[in-house]
């Protein structure tokens, strides 16, 4: 079924995709959505823990959502990749310890980055929270550089498929 | 040798990276640099064709510039993946030929996406011009999906790397 999506003065009709034989999902794409991917960022500002220093988020999706609310905040960004890039520089690696994905997936930092992470206060970042195992595996990454985690924050979180904690989303999503 | 490039009122110290035993390349980064990317948005608006309908650009790199042109121009952006997503429905699928990559890379436009192209005039955008290969890879899917390319832009491009053709880059970049 569909389902109506507002933030701030921004509604979408998002539509069930089928995305393995049993299960499917609201697709949900900030990437290319600029008039969306702005409201989030107008709309998170007021979730980002005072004091903190950087953004620090992953590829791809969430791209344009850390660079609106860099913008909005006056914080830098930071990028893992979930590839390795031939000008990277002695990377932090990071494996992500799925239960939903099947395959294993790994986040690359580049060494260059490793140095704008140290001694720094981070909010982590994301689009959609589902496991809570990518943010899981960001925080390691942000501790091993050592950086601390100050926040983590979602643009939407798909409600009824994690335990939130101390996630902060703009809006829920239901479960299909 | 480090080279200092400066767009608008914004300047970077690049530093070459060596990416193969026998290659070195400025290394230019998009990504996480918030006051650069919308210094070459606020160049670039100048250099998007009128009558245009539609920003078609690549994962991952020129994506916050995506973002940020979008803005400025209040043309929609849409994103070729490097990878094919769960959530697809019947992509469209364009191998990138490339003499310098030596592997070869494979672009997906999702079958939904391919309906956003359909008869539109499409800008193709991209953040660093070597070979050109990727824009040609890019101009074969806007055409195979039904829309026209009226224009090429790149955030940078890099000299004697290319015949930049009817590319227009917001600056050049020397050798390494």
């Amino acid at each position: 079924m569909a389902y109506t999506l507002t933030v701030g003065a921004v509604s979408r009709q998002l539509q069930p995709v089928q995305v393995s034989a049993t299960k499917s999902l609201l697709l949900i794409e900030l990437l290319g959505d600029t008039e969306l991917t702005n409201a989030v960022a107008d709309a998170m500002v007021a979730l980002v823990p005072p004091g903190c220093d950087l953004i620090f988020t992953v590829a791809t999706s969430a791209i344009p959502l850390a660079h609106a609310l860099s913008e909005r905040t006056g914080l830098p960004y930071l990028v893992a990749r979930k590839r390795r890039r031939t000008y990277m520089d002695h990377p932090l690696i990071q494996e992500v310890e799925s239960m939903t994905l099947g395959v294993g997936e790994t986040l690359w930092l580049d060494g260059r980055h490793v140095e704008r992470v140290r001694g720094k206060k981070a909010v982590l970042l994301t689009d959609v929270v589902v496991s809570g195992s990518t943010l899981a595996a960001m925080a390691r990454l942000v501790e091993r550089a050592g950086g601390v985690v100050v926040g983590r924050l979602a643009a939407f979180a798909r409600t009824g498929a994690t335990d939130l904690g101390d996630i902060s989303a703009v809006a829920t999503l239901p479960k299909s």
